[in-house]
């Protein structure tokens, strides 16, 4: 049989996902690149960091986040201030109990982002010294959630468009595993390179095998236009001999780790994406990206034409 | 025919460029680096990133920018404020007015950043609530704005100053392509390399061929003075055999990256720089910039120097 | 004699630690891998750096650092304001000797902190410029103050779990030296490297020789589960021949460097760990990690039966 | 001659700085690192970069800068503020002539800093949009300085201490030349490289020739104690044969670059140095840096024993 032969020749990769032979289907990556691994400890919800989530949650949430906290504190150091007392407070002489607390929640905001309006101000000891730790607390809570907001607004991305599908065409001699990238981005990428890995569950030694496949052609220096990544299906290929129907019963996965250079800082990003068997179109050919050269020199292309392919 | 055998005994390179060959002359690089691509997305405009925009524009637009939104965003708050009513504010009872309103401007102003004299001070819920969130809101865009204004001041970059012309000069037993860079600024670049993409119409494949070229020395350790980069044409080069009018007629490119690491905060930086077939002389050589010893054991250059050349 | 002969073929490694064979037991790297050295200078306490120290304090040590700073600089200023005069503040007429101390204490703070309220304000130019110049360390100060906080807070860690023993366990024909990491963090580590170097105190030369150990494999892609390290004790191994006993007598450890790229900001992390003799299990075998996958192609794993093995 | 000899069968290197053989002594490296070229432009002061200069100056000429900037600018303010008329100002009725113009200056500082106590403040449109103007400035500038201020703290560095002297010392069958270094401070630097050029002016060739000088070892792991890294002088050195007087003839330099990972943020830093003939111990051998173990595993060591060595 032709997969005992190739167990037998190809070395097995390892790409950190273990070699179990799921009964069911699995995804180890996501089509949006994430890992589709949860990890658990069994004293606390593990590894919960704080920096990480607040950096990855949408704006929407993150916003709201910063709303109901600037809210909460406010409402909580009204609270102090009230309970201290108001008659502590200077300006609050003509407001009735309940517009008391609301102009404390109010002063309580005027501290903490230390606008200070002073028309109302602490005249005790016991207030000055809340509005004192108030005032500080409001600088260096502002500056985590500034510095989170300038995080999250500059978070280097390698914002890559794959294809929808990836396809088997023709290629030289064979056929071949091809996809194609291109940069969704206004800034450049230099410096592009890409490795896939392949996941199969053999049926032969049945264990989830892993092996690296080599490229026509792993790494550009610029890529301005669309980037086609060729696996060459030749008889050195861990997936050579094996049929559409093999993909889908040994639930096959494309596993693929795009590294490149962003030019605005010149900082390495990495992009993950995943092909599982029924993302693969069998006997289809991409359909070259239209390149427009222009008048003073450039050229432009639509990267949505990225996706084209026609049936063979 | 000599470019036959050319493009059967060279591999071709991908520089990321594709391999159409335009009727027109193209130029992938533009001669400050930037890349002469545009990538466009049917649904919406592609790729519009506000942060690498807003690093990318000039000083004066970023300022101005900044001041007409300084300028919006208190119109705007003044409007709220007047149409909650001036009345709802302590301060202003000696107001006319319009007097009120330019006044409201200003108090936004003081509140937005966080000055807050309190001569003037809102003394409702409704104005209280307004300006609470203009406070944070104050406090959460100055700071994206002076982030802005610190990432723009800090960006690495690499500032090589690129010889206007390479040469084709005669280099050990045959000819070499040559230019010379140096660096722009006081601080110092280590470990600085290039590599050299040549791009050209193939006549008889009718496509557009990209070729690495070899260089004498792809890296040096420092550059305090200048580096002559230098691609021996020998018989193992690509563009071994092409002249001037070759050049002319396959709308040639040398596409050149230059990686280094900048020694303030030691981040690697790349500069990128193309030369077209009618910046390049032929028959021509450098004349070596003029190194100035001092007696405190210190030399200097002039780096204006680099461009100079003479035909021979 | 093995070792004899061990030391004749064996090139020596140089981990940076030396070559002194010590009397007394040594650990070069702690469990939590920090080095075990301290270096002194003659002159002054040697390379105390500030921002590492802080960088480096619990968050405890940290808040209370700030704390009384903040209490300090304040006492500081309210004994030079009390000093020039507080009839030189508009606002304090009313209060007495004492409480006129205590309100300059928290006119500091409103200074420092830029709050500002203005019911105490400076009305001479000597309190005036000192409350210029209050007002502008606080701002700076601040600032110093948050960006550390922003530092601690946004810091890269590989946060690895070791598994808490070091296994000798069968591999393939020979038996091998093992260890197992888990990421303990939510975000995902990319292109995970190891390496492992290994002290032993000669019995034979009298010094302490490093080598660095040969893995299986030394490097994956990603590490959403568990990776084994092996290193295969063959006959190409300086610690092959080496017994239990030999490992106690020698003071042997074994001393790891993993590197990673963390996909938050795609920067490279490493994290240090040594096993001594004590901390290495003979004869035992790592039970494999349960791995659960769910009905949505997700699968779950619990890091801490990493640490699971059993006795052979 | 061996000279010629030499000459002929050793590749030259390229460093960087050209091949020039000066009548003068001439420097490349200065012995902290900065390099010995002045690099000008016949239009302007070449590349003056004002953010590279704010973060080279001293930590006194820093705080002076700043002293001096926040004077100047709140007397520019004070004069505007003056000249368009104190009476635009609530607060002011009081003061005579001089007083209305230093009141003017700390109301500016108030507006720089966003402290704005309030007991002066604009009460006209011109005085109000300048203050507007002012307070956003002063976000903008102070959010700069604070910047600055924390990238100089947070600056990353290699702070290396080099032995004083290099020596020529036995090194197996033959010499080699040797220097140590040793990590000043607390913090780690890991995955520690060495890269050694030699220039000299060769007697033979009138041309300033470099090499490279191979390394026993050019990489260690970790940096607790010192390394010593040597060059053995065998015959295919390019040094083999030259004496001392040859090194004082011939203007020999060895410039040395260090790099390594500084464990606190990883980042990768380099250290530069040179050492010339003089600073160059022939015959010398450096005594070992003595070691003490503790009871409690640890290792402690003097850097300064670093630069200890004897003549032969």
């Amino acid at each position: 049989m032709i997969k005992e032969e190739l167990n037998k020749k190809k070395e097995e990769a390892e790409l950190g996902f273990g070699t179990k032979n799921y009964n069911e289907s699995v995804r180890f990556l996501n089509r949006d690149g994430t890992v589709n691994v949860k990890r658990k400890d069994s004293k606390n919800h593990i590894g919960f960091d704080l920096y990480h989530w607040l950096l990855g949650i949408t704006w929407k949430q993150f916003i709201a986040l910063v709303f109901i906290s600037y809210v909460g504190v406010n409402t909580l150091f009204a609270l102090v201030y009230f309970s201290i007392g108001a008659d502590k407070f200077g300006g609050l002489e003509l407001y009735s109990g309940s517009e008391k607390f609301s102009q404390l929640f109010f002063f309580s905001a005027q501290t903490l982002t230390t606008v200070g309006y002073g028309h109302i101000f602490p005249n005790s000891v016991s207030t000055s010294s809340v509005s004192a730790i108030e005032s500080m607390l409001g600088l260096m809570g502002f500056a985590l959630v500034t510095g989170l907001l300038y995080g999250r607004f500059s978070k280097p991305k390698a914002d890559i468009q794959y294809s929808d599908k990836a396809v088997i065409a023709p290629f030289r001699d064979h056929v071949g595993f091809m996809f194609r990238i291109a940069n969704k981005k206004q800034n450049e990428l230099i410096e592009i390179e890409c490795q896939i890995g392949f996941a199969y569950n053999d049926p032969v030694t049945k264990k989830r095998a892993f092996h690296f496949l080599e490229l026509e052609r792993n790494r550009i220096n610029f890529l301005p236009l669309s980037w086609t990544i060729v696996h060459p299906i030749d008889d050195k290929s861990p997936i050579y001999g094996l049929t559409e129907e093999n993909f889908h019963l040994g639930d096959a996965e494309f596993v693929i780790l795009v590294k490149a250079i962003n030019d605005t800082y010149f900082q390495t990003v990495y992009s993950r994406m995943s092909y599982k068997a029924d993302e693969i179109e069998w006997n289809a050919k991409f359909i070259p990206v239209p390149q427009t050269p222009h008048k003073n020199g450039s050229i432009s292309i639509n990267i949505n034409d990225l996706h084209e392919y026609k049936k063979l």
